[in-house]
């Protein structure tokens, strides 16, 4: 994966850590060195005995490891983003408002260089942390600041190819759509509140975006036990609305 | 993309043709030479004066240009198999059975080497051909062939670190997960039944996997208009219950 | 069924007609006499030889049989009001606008006396008769105007157990709800758009109602056949919001 | 309402009491007698002081103050059925299994006269009591024992307009049916499982019925708030299926 830093988990009974390949790791547990050609399914100890189980690091992974600065986006959605916009590896991708930083590091697990703003530094600086725990600081710059008032050098760097929005002022950057993305590119707004879609909707269309679509998505598991087979009793709430739309 | 060919949409009007650079194309509007440092939001015309606008390919287009063996997989459960297992570029991918590509084709535009079975060897050249439209050629192996019969030479392989499966007999391959996935590797089944999901999860649980789950996808369109905001009354139908596990 | 005048569907192959037990019934069929005592299960011939069934009238018969003046409340709705409300006999339930009237008539067939108000007199006509096609002409008083503008000699009128709502401006009426109901009598709004629900919850908070809660019902249809069983992919589109609350 | 004792709530605070007019009511919080004549609204008072105001007695708080014996059917599924099969004055049901009794006292309610049959003598019992509880003690018949042990008997009574099944051999009471109803008559079965709703389906069509269909019904509730209008993030889950169908 190139510009990527490989990291691997240790697992340890219900307890799992992400840890780089070379490096020196360490709990109450024992101190163990990671080395550089470690694969998953290897058992490593520590010093005073403790076996970790390797295990490859996968994208659900970041959901549990990353530091919180909000509530990161599941993986369901997640996987409803790149889906809906084909984000494929040698994209661009323009995202806004960073968070925990889930977002950023899935597209950049499958290939994306992503440019992501954060507005509050101290948040940025936590999800810089992310992005090296994910081995994608490489691929994702995440710069503190608002967006829209870096607009004047965005419009001076190549266009992107994807822009993703999770923010509460996503109309405003969605009227520079058409400006920031290549043709054929896309659009995607993720927002709690169906107010906040309509407004999304209304500015894609009047800015001359297509396909516009907003999506609900009502997910839930399934229960299957010895009398039989029903959707679980134990449900899923609403986590957001997505908007999608393309230039042409 | 290392090892993608780089494909373009020409968009006219309402027709849209996937070309290579460097390709001659030619249709009743006229022909003309794709430049092979051809970019999105160029205008290309035919030597009858037609022009043809340049998009960039992006996943969903795949969906649209597909030649169907069968109904392809729609771009919400591309990306729910992509977001749930979380590929990334440098995975390895085991897919049976190919059906269209979509999801193969998908999986390796986000960076992963894919290994497809398809059983009807017309369907697989078909597969080939889509592997080849939409650029990623290289990165997707079709095979034609029952997946269940090639079990003793896929052993031989390296692991794979996501195993998916859209076929009749998944569970028979469920029973391989452990074998043929690293640890830490994912598993997910796509079945449009109620009992299919119910013996993959049964399997799953006797081969040792974990955090077996069954989701179902109900998505809607949201309609804004002047009377105000709804969930479309023009509705979306049932697709298929995905199945996710992982290997411990 | 007391004040309720007894109806029987005659049928014949695909063609069904309500009568009413006494009254002459002639189609190009021919001609026969409905008897007084006729019970579901008989037969009956016509004078050219033609034989009908005797079927029970039903709720939802009503769907079917009633002239239409909009789109009539599908069976589902009707039940979820009747439900949330308790509509039982003996009750007095305020409604508007009657539209097709099928959950006035529902209602009177549960046993309540509904009031109910149709702006358009044509349609305040077309109501009336479907009442006395639903058998329940006593138990449902049509009066043609606008309930706003009867607010006046309403509050005269006792108590009402129920108040029901599909109309544009129901927010105007949820404000009387408190001054037309019994104490723990029911309101019940049910409008298509998330906006027209918002402010419905938003006055009846305002006017001190309890317990209000705005319902979405999403209802799909189970397929099972050979290969197994799923949602039905032939989906079901949204109908409207219901808001339910009630006066302390 | 014919039949019907009236039942009206004593409420004071968060404490609420189902109480028959003429009744002497006593707690810690005193004592009083409820006058015959007593309405809702107005307020009445204990020996020691405490005031009750007094409320109508409505269907959905049947769900709160019946003794409980099982979980009892929700509001919602309540309505469904009596939307579906179109309840109302004067149809004779026959119910099996009684459970906790809210659906059979809510058809009860709603003009129905119900034979419903409960296994547990215990449960019977309490449900018999409910029935008081609910004013339709002459209107509903709990019968203690297995409906399908009865079947000699009910045959020889007149036919039931409504059937409706909540037990776990629901199909071998599908399979009568046709016997047991009048021509045009519904059955409607609760079933949480595919499986089980798999087979009533089967056994409806083996029998001759028509309009069978199963409904799955996902209610979600909508969040007003000052941030935007959603559905609710707090979910509901999966209560049952649904199968409907006619006799011809």
């Amino acid at each position: 994966m190139s510009g990527h830093v490989r990291r691997v988990l240790l697992v340890h009974d219900d307890r799992e850590y992400l840890v780089e390949p070379g490096e020196e790791f360490g709990t109450d547990l024992g101190v163990l060195e990671v080395p550089e050609d470690v694969e998953p399914g290897e058992t490593l100890e520590t010093h005073l005995g403790t076996a970790f189980r390797v295990r490859a690091l996968r994208g659900p992974d970041l959901f549990h490891h990353f530091e919180r600065t909000g509530a990161p986006m599941v993986p369901r959605d997640v996987g409803l983003v790149i889906g809906e916009t084909g984000i494929s590896v040698g994209d661009r991708v323009l995202d806004a408002g960073t968070g925990t930083g889930v977002l950023a590091a899935s597209m950049a697990r499958a290939g994306a260089s992503v440019v992501t703003y954060e507005r509050d530094p101290d948040f940025a600086d936590v999800a810089r942390e992310n992005m090296a725990l994910a081995g994608v600081a490489d691929a994702v710059e995440v710069r503190a600041g608002d967006v829209l008032e870096s607009l004047e050098s965005l419009v001076d760097e190549p266009e992107f190819d994807v822009l993703t929005l999770d923010t509460g002022d996503a109309p405003s950057m969605v009227e520079q759509a058409p400006t920031l993305l290549v043709d054929g590119g896309f659009l995607a707004v993720y927002s709690p509140f169906v107010e906040d879609s309509r407004e999304v909707v209304e500015t894609a269309h009047e800015v001359g975006l297509t396909d516009v679509r907003t999506h609900e998505t009502i997910q839930r598991e399934m229960d299957f036990d010895g009398r039989g087979s029903r959707p679980s009793t134990a449900p899923v709430g609403h986590t957001g609305y997505l908007t999608v739309a393309r230039t042409t």
